[in-house]
């Protein structure tokens, strides 16, 4: 199976601690990690190499020129990296027909072969969102004259290379980043809202970008409870501002990271 | 290394995740896992002894007939069970020298070699106490006129099996019992503390017998914060009523016990 990872280096670590998890959880599988990147240097791409290779599956590092983004329009601190996912096809072998693009602060809790292998029909990813109603409102509000059904987070999502390559125009992308500037706060998700929301497959949060957060309102909402969590969750997300990785971190799922964590660094 | 356990058919799932911890946390070590218990079924027995074995270790059952203890007071609803630490050795081979008894609500995060080999000098047992002043304090004041300096918790105890032969008198305990049965509240804790507190080796809780309840304080009084758990902590003990099993569990390393509790039970 094929996994997209986009980083630098200040995400080396989480990105470590995200692939042992991937990995234990996923034993009698074997990866192929590609790993898109602009900055790191020699020593970390040999580094993140022989992490992989050591957990028994193949890396394959693709640096991004600068220079390929020249063009592109940057808001302020977003880096051009918010574009790899959204055009991985430009960047990926043209054989390949589908990857998981997967952030780096998941863990990855059970095996992923159901959604890798799901049947992606005429749709160009496949995503979940996270149904609060206020984050819902505000995104549909945020976002209008695009029509969007639900806001889709991007840090876990199934691309369907083949109509990747087909559908997707850097150019349209582009002018829609240029001309929404001033009113877009995640970037490469409000792309792939405002443009693609109605060529995604909806995936069950609950399985696929649990949101660490909302422990309190899946298992109210769904009876989702801890035990559903670890035995049926396939990636956990912290999503937030607040990092398992950080000193403050204070959360439900802080002692599960940490063992991860201890696992991959050790 | 020698591990004592003793349980009856409640707690046989609990017992498979401790030891499921200790085998993990400790692959590089065999361990001989001796089972005191006096009424599993035939059934019962042959699924833990299967468990350790594939598992990598050795088992012995030893089943205690109810007649040993015929003479024994017993307390209102507390088992006979609550004799077999402080009477180890009666039932345990001659060449032992010493054997580590822990609970079956304890996840084992780490070596326990240093502890196994600590140097027991005059020591009867090795243990740690709570150091909550209010427990300290109520336990003081019941356990009266004995002396004791801490009260400590013996869901992990480090039995010095050749003094425990030397020194300890069946007869002395059972009168404890039936003299003290009225102010009794954790039978075998209490005896230990009246009787041995001056032989107790005392350890590092935060290191051998974390309470899972106190995170906070842990972590203000000693910084001992969630990094030092995961990588330092050897015995997290699930103290008090509520367990990390049952349905109404809520606690800070509720996800961290599921996790071991799929790769015991899976």
């Amino acid at each position: 199976m094929n996994i997209l990872v986009t980083l630098n280096s200040n995400y080396i670590k989480p990105l470590k601690v995200m692939l042992k998890s991937l990995f234990l959880n996923n034993a009698e599988d074997k990866f192929c990690i590609y790993v898109m990147h602009s900055r790191l240097s020699d020593d970390e791409v040999a580094d993140i190499q022989n992490f992989v290779a050591a957990n028994g599956s193949s890396s394959k590092i693709i640096r991004i020129d600068d220079k390929v983004f020249e063009n592109a329009p940057v808001i302020f601190h977003y880096p051009r990296e918010m574009y790899y996912r959204l055009l991985a096809f430009k960047f990926l072998p043209p054989e390949l027909d589908r990857i998981l693009y997967l952030d780096p602060d998941i863990l990855v809790l059970n095996p992923v072969k159901e959604l890798y292998y799901t049947d992606m029909g005429d749709y160009l990813y496949a995503a979940a969102y996270h149904d609060v109603i206020s984050i819902k409102e505000i995104n549909r509000l945020r976002l209008n004259p695009y029509e969007i059904e639900a806001y889709y987070n991007s840090g876990v999502l199934l691309i369907n290379l083949e109509l990747q390559r087909e559908l997707v125009d850097e150019n349209l992308i582009f002018e829609f980043v240029e001309k929404n500037k001033a009113k877009l706060i995640m970037p490469d998700q409000d792309v792939l809202n405002a443009l693609y929301s109605k060529k995604i497959k909806s995936l069950d949060e609950k399985l696929y970008n649990y949101d660490s957060r909302y422990y309190g309102i899946y298992k109210l909402k769904s009876k989702w409870d801890m035990d559903m969590v670890i035995n049926k969750t396939v990636f956990l997300h912290f999503c937030g501002k607040k990092k398992p990785w950080k000193k403050d971190y204070s959360g439900r799922f802080h002692a599960l990271y940490k063992h991860y964590e201890k696992l991959a660094l050790k």
